[in-house]
């Protein structure tokens, strides 16, 4: 893999002219094709052994394109507030619109990896670290972000020897750093995990290019030709990641919904009583020490009038209002549709200590996403894994997930509708769309049915509510965040 | 001023049922009136006497409006990481976007008048501050905030008798904290310092509202009267802060222009030599220790075909692409289009080590807006003092702000825009546009003069550069770049 490479091989000074020319005029107007087409985002991994010019050779990248366009993202170790947030957070939110070009320097993403290829991990975990990325730039290209990935590479005499060459001159030693003198002795071990990690994740959509380096010339030749080959490559069709014909994994069918029993009913002594002693506790344990370390993301999903207004009212009410955050989600605006899907939601991830409330959630795109035919079946069955993927992250970085299934009976919506209609307070909640909705019931349950198959996991648990009683489902609400909160600070 | 309040008034049971009905209905209707035109945004700013029950009645608030379009902001100490930027940073990303209403509870803003008040300080400093708030506010209204200021306000008596209320429930305990306690001891300099901010900052456009807070229930509906009476308000036109006539301030008349020598010219092996050593000379500046905790913000701005994107190629040329962003400024998007004129560019503004290029800037509200007729007179001439504040922010939190004015002669920009039509690295750089403003050089030249005259502060000097030359003008961007950063490390 690394033969070429490794065998330094050279471009003289007139080869170099007679190729530059023509290689910036192409990749200057494959840019302005990209900008203007506004059809993807093309994302650039950075990688290599240390000290093979990397950071050199993206600068003349950002000399050669358009630099104005160009993002090129490095992530340092974390700042403090950054950890208040899980790391893949950064990465998302930097992800380049399309028309534009990101360059990322290692990301988490590329940590991973190498951290994954280094350390003494079991071949378990190694695997699931492997299989994450693969899924992560399948979504991604999937996503309308081309990636490429560049693996910067020379012999060890010629690291060694563009590293001193380097330090001999006081107007480039600045640009030699610990790692790059550290190369040397770590050769092998970086090779050796470079090539296991650049076989695992080489992939039609996400290439690997290895760049042969110790020529300065050859290798900014071959950098803009990477480049420009990416620019130039029609939008590949991924399929989802588990089954190419299109059909989620198999898992054992969930069904909540047909076993609810929709009499419970609380009376107004009870509901007040139930109420006021779960305020109370959901008070006191948003306010705990242990949850300044945690974070809390509630979602509510359900049918147009099945209460997710009237259940979230009471949850903030225990809180706060600096506390808390409340994000209605509709339709998708045009910044959000120029990024992955999950975009949006990972801007408005808790940082600890604070309270996410999502009245609908990232789970449109398998709901009315799916229903109403907005997107392929293959981008529906694909979010159950992007999805999983994505809360998983939340979980693991103590943001206690809960998701809430408000369920109504087809006649209770109704008997809803209309009064909504006639009350002063809730006109504004009732349009023309809500009564098209209705007839879609079926479909709907449906998809909910599929949704609960393929996302009900240990760590983001559904709670299906029977809502057609209001203080059950409010105080049944309640409850299950309490139980959570409190289970997890005892 | 705080006679009513300190009366402790009250409002019977009965008498607040019957009112509360009609407010909730008309406020929602009015909040839903205010998403639906989106002309502005509202901005609820809270103050007043510790343990009057600020919290809890922005909580109600948030009940009785359809809380998912409410932002309720909290601006605690900042985090080590949003230190890297000006505080005034967090306000401004946080502002609500039109037709949404953010509350937001001791502002960095309002920590300046608390700060200015308490004090010890200075009769100038204090007066600088209030006239500082002032403008902003005066700034934030013309610019489609409409802003609404509450006080709420007790007798000493009424809230120490309050503060032990809460304290001998247990399930309100936790409402109090060690604010609210000390209010009883400070509670004649507070209500000092309330008054004297409150008479220096109310307008008509951004008044301030005692809210009797003895009662909960007068509280709330003189709380939601005053929301109400903010969101039924027709938009309000702002003279400019300094003239209601619409005339900028009168400054001496500055044209450097006038006299810049366009003769000036660099042979290639001066440009060489001269560019070899600044470029070394700022790629080890912007690695020096010292500049770790500062941050450059260079602006580019002058004619179509100047040399913008060229010097700026040759400033980058010398730093590390992570460590620059460049930002190309155009016609302002939607979601930008939604909040105050400077908000997109606080986005930008440096973190600490970092350095932003503004490929044109800020100062497009004082150019192209202006000679196009996109903003009022009154909008641009604002623009001046908006613009004062906004670099001396930046300046005060140690980001070195630097703008260059490359000058090119009519002819010599004639001679550009044919060679760029025949350039195939160049062709998509010009356009029918290019053509168009070619006419209006009259119209930028009177523009450009009253921005130097207005804009040319000590601390955010304006580098105007004879650019006929390319050599020429790129090593006097080069120089003064690397002389600012030296100067600053000496």
């Amino acid at each position: 893999m690394f033969q070429e490479a490794e065998s330094d091989p050279k471009l003289s000074q007139e080869e170099f002219k007679k190729i530059e020319t023509k290689l910036r005029v192409q990749l200057v107007n494959e840019q302005y094709r990209h900008i203007h087409l506004q059809d993807r985002a093309l994302l650039i991994l950075v990688a290599g052994i240390d000290g093979a010019g990397k950071g050199e050779t993206i600068n003349l990248l950002n000399e050669w394109l358009d630099p104005r366009h160009v993002h090129t993202i490095a992530f340092p170790p974390p700042a403090d507030s950054d950890q208040s947030f899980p790391t893949a957070r950064r990465f998302w939110l930097n992800l380049p619109r399309k028309g534009e070009i990101g360059i990322v320097f290692g990301s988490s993403y590329l940590q991973l990896f190498n951290e994954a290829a280094k350390k003494k991990l079991n071949a378990d975990t190694l695997e699931r670290n492997i299989q994450f990325i693969r899924r992560l730039e399948s979504n991604l290209v999937a996503n309308g972000v081309q990636v490429v990935k560049l693996w910067f590479h020379m012999s060890r005499a010629a690291q060694h020897q563009r590293t001193e060459e380097l330090l001999a001159n006081p107007s480039t030693a600045w640009q030699v750093d610990k790692h790059d003198l550290k190369a040397q002795k770590k050769f092998k071990s970086i090779r050796r995990s470079g090539q296991l990690i650049i076989e695992a994740t080489d992939a039609p959509h996400s290439p690997w290019v290895i760049i042969p380096s110790a020529d300065p010339q050859l290798r900014a030749v071959r950098t803009a030709q990477a480049v420009l080959q990416a620019l130039k490559a029609p939008s590949i069709k991924v399929p989802p990641f588990h089954d190419p014909a299109s059909a989620p994994p198999v898992r054992k069918p969930v069904n909540p919904l047909e076993k609810l029993d929709y009499t419970a009913t609380l009376s107004k002594a009870e509901y007040d009583e139930h109420m006021l002693n779960l305020q109370n506790r959901l008070a006191l344990a948003v306010r705990n020490k242990k949850f300044k370390s945690k974070a809390l993301a509630i979602v509510f999903e359900g049918a147009d009038a099945a209460g997710k207004g009237g259940a979230i009212r009471r949850v903030t009410h225990a809180i706060d209002a600096r506390q808390f955050n409340i994000m209605p989600v509709a339709a998708p605006k045009d910044s959000e549709l120029a990024r992955p899907y999950l975009w949006r939601f990972w801007r408005h991830v808790p940082g600890r200590g604070r309270v996410a409330i999502f009245d609908r959630s990232w789970y449109g795109r398998v709901l009315v996403e799916r229903v109403e035919k907005l997107v392929t079946r293959a981008t529906w069955i694909r979010a159950y894994e992007e999805i999983n993927d994505f809360e998983q992250q939340l979980s693991q970085h103590n943001i206690i997930v809960l998701k809430f299934w408000l369920s109504i009976t087809p006649d209770e919506q109704l008997k809803r509708f209309k009064e909504r209609e006639h009350s002063p307070y809730k006109q504004f909640k009732i349009t023309a769309e809500d009564w098209r909705n209705r007839r879609k019931t079926k479909a709907y349950s449906v998809a909910a049915k599929d949704m609960f198959t393929h996302t009900n996991m240990p760590c983001a648990p559904w709670h299906v509510i029977s809502a057609n009683d209001k203080r059950h489902a409010r105080v049944e609400v309640l409850k299950q965040i309490v139980l959570a909160l409190e289970h997890d600070q005892t």
